[in-house]
């Protein structure tokens, strides 16, 4: 055998601080934005958040010490490999080297777990007894439902009502991890029971289920809500994945010329790239790319605006590129990229042009994650299809220029719970969603009268 | 923190021969008949297997070289991480340190692509183009679909009806690697169409799939048959496990006391335990368990026998542990623990009674894969489960004698495709089966007139 095609770290190498990228970005992040349009202060998102979460929120310290107990429950799974792809490089005949953090040997399959088991520390420790959050496809629930086991807190999750019902494998993960998983809407808080009066079959959306998780939380006492992407402390809790890496590429004497991630809300893209971005903002020449949904194209393609993270209006109004709140992505496999908006601190790094946004058509993607479970094993998860399709036309770039370059992606999770979308790719029923210009001008309607970021100086 | 959770080798440190049993065992394994009761001769398995496997079913060689072909591969996840289930030591109060062997990493999921990788690549090899084969549940079948992909073989899959239809995660994931899962019984094969004449809703049986893949292997051209479990090269694959997990105790200085796998046709067994056997055999004081479903006792209560591999009687005469060819295991949710039979090496070495075997009801093994879930994180499949239901217990009694003894299990794969049994736990809708004498006697019947198996001198 030539170069190994793993490389892992011991324990005791894994990284003991989180990077946070606010301390170095050449712009501050505009502040998160109340109903009034003034600045939110910590107390008014005590509520929802335990005042650790709040502090890391809003800190500008570069480095934050990550507690014991939360390095202890990462380490069932954590270090995570960095592996090299080379049987895809190969099927390519590219130049180019293609190295992945695998980020599918959690528990639960993805990155997620990674912020989950830090926000269930958190408010485990400020006293706190259980957990409220939503999920879309279930991968954050699932994630969630399992930090809370290992933290003994209750947890319940308000599953998409069509997702629910559609994949009720994800409903038993939860269940084994001692959660409930509740399908949304539901008859436990009033925005559910009001939704079910109108339309007792409701299928349900992201944000009634964002809506009904924070009901819940309110209403009940020694609770607080849970978020999985978007914010800044989430995308910090995920920048081990790219220390990790850093660790790993220095073992084997390499150095990345492009990053890639997916971009959903943000918090495998930031977690991969922010401790490299540290780096490009220093100084050092590399590429970091972000690949979206053409279904969805966030950074691609629509502004950046101040708008709220859910559809009603719950959550504060933060900068960042947004179709805008009320828009309803369509049905692509890749639940967890359906999102209208993009994590504050990644949409300011693209606004910077630290960052490069793609956009790619559900079935390159599709293509491409076939291609890799065919000559890698793995079978990636639709969202990290996205990240493997955009590092292929990188290869294929790579090979046209003659240029032994090196891509470094986040595998961010396996599609074992999504084996549906691949027999739907199969069997020919799935097709390309492109926004049209009309549909984003439809769809940034509801943000035209909101507060407007300040320009860059 | 303090010693570390898991235990990683590096690529190099890949074992690069396998172990062979046979030649350790106190006495020699009586050979496969042939339907005139002689023994089988190579040529007349030369139909259905390449040369090169029939050349290591009976080997007595002790140390086999793995090709550097099939090393590359097994690399895409091997070495597999050697790790210590702290959280679970701490749930049980127990001083026993348990340590496992996480073969869940796999692009399958479990320890099956290790032979399906190797035999693939023989086959390859020996110019053959196509393999057939059948699976229950769908573990072997995905395993080697997975692992022609690699080599560029064509598969087809004979897929137990029930399971195909209750089931269809399976056949998406081998349909991703490329291969083709067929319902059986089919209109593929004579037996399969006779069948289906008669009966034409027929549920299948693993039985009926086996004759269908033997018959489609023999009608066609270039075709070679493969089978996941039981026979000696099957388990000579899978010792990489054990050894691998020999360096990586050695890393530590920690000497196991007690080994355990759960045992179906015994391969998963045969590959943690058999490189620790032969130190046994050669005086090494150590507990070397097997578990069993209680529904489906072969070592812990059957006759040592010659019998059939297969309902038909297709396959040679094997000396194992059986309850009858014609046994029809009940529904219990581990499909691969569902076998009449026993590895003939694995037999033998619990007649030496080098192997203790112990049977588990069901219910008692899905508390223990909860636990290991809610502890550990990862969710084992129901098969895994066994081998935690018995480690619990002797945890448990290592605490009650006040001993600090040293477990080491197979984790042989994970539970994702299998949350409807873990949810119909959950939903009490399981029960325990357990064999009663009644029915032992009764399904002993089929194997009234058949040799017998030479007694030990």
């Amino acid at each position: 055998m030539s170069e190994p095609l793993k490389v892992f770290l011991d324990e005791k190498e894994m990284p003991r601080q989180w990077y946070n990228l606010q301390a170095d970005l050449p712009h501050p992040l505009p502040p998160p934005l109340g109903p009034d349009g003034k600045p939110v202060t910590p107390d008014m998102l005590a509520r929802v958040f335990p005042m650790s979460i709040i502090e890391q929120e809003m800190s500008q310290q570069r480095w934050v010490d990550i507690p014991e107990p939360i390095l202890e429950k990462l380490a069932l799974w954590r270090p995570s490999p960095l592996c090299r792809a080379r049987n895809l490089e190969r099927a390519l005949q590219t130049p180019a080297r293609i190295y992945y953090k695998n980020e599918g040997v959690s528990p639960a399959g993805s990155h997620k777990p990674n912020t989950a088991i830090a926000q269930a520390y958190y408010n485990k420790m400020e006293g706190i007894e259980r957990l409220t959050t939503e999920t879309g496809a279930g991968q954050w629930g699932s994630a969630l439902a399992f930090a809370c086991r290992q933290f003994g807190l209750q947890c319940r999750v308000y599953m998409v009502r069509i997702s629910f019902d559609q994949k009720p494998f994800r409903k038993f993960m939860m269940e084994t991890w001692g959660a409930e998983c509740v399908p949304s809407p539901s008859t436990n808080t009033e925005v559910g029971r009001k939704i079910l009066a109108e339309t007792p079959d409701s299928p349900g959306s992201l944000g009634i289920a964002i809506s009904e998780a924070i009901e819940d939380c309110v209403q009940s006492e020694n609770t607080r809500y849970s978020l999985g992407s978007v914010l800044n402390h989430v995308c910090m809790h995920q920048t081990i994945i790219g220390l990790e890496a850093k660790k790993q590429l220095e073992k084997i004497g390499v150095e990345p010329d492009i990053l890639i991630g997916c971009a959903g809300g943000g918090s495998n893209f930031a977690g991969l790239t922010f401790p490299f971005l540290c780096d490009k903002i220093h100084g050092k020449d590399m590429r970091i790319l972000a690949a979206e949904p053409a279904a969805c194209p966030r950074m691609s393609r629509a502004p950046y605006v101040y708008d709220s993270g859910d559809v009603a209006m719950m959550t504060p109004l933060l900068p960042m590129y947004s179709l805008g709140h009320t828009f309803i992505p369509p049905p692509i496999h890749a639940g967890g990229l359906r999102y209208h908006g993009m994590a504050p601190l990644v949409s300011l790094a693209a606004r910077e042009g630290l960052i490069e946004a793609h956009a790619l058509p559900q079935l390159e993607c599709y293509e491409a994650a076939v291609l890799w479970a065919r000559t890698e094993g793995h079978i990636p998860a639709p969202e990290t299809s996205h990240a493997i399709a955009l590092a292929i036309r990188e290869a294929r770039r790579a090979q046209d220029e003659g240029k032994e370059r090196v891509i470094l992606l986040n595998w961010s999770g396996h599609g074992l719970m999504d084996l549906s979308g691949y027999h739907a790719y199969f069997s020919g029923k799935l097709t390309n969603y492109v926004m049209s210009d009309e549909e984003m001008a439809k769809s940034l309607k509801c943000i035209e009268n909101l507060p407007k970021p300040p320009p860059l100086r």
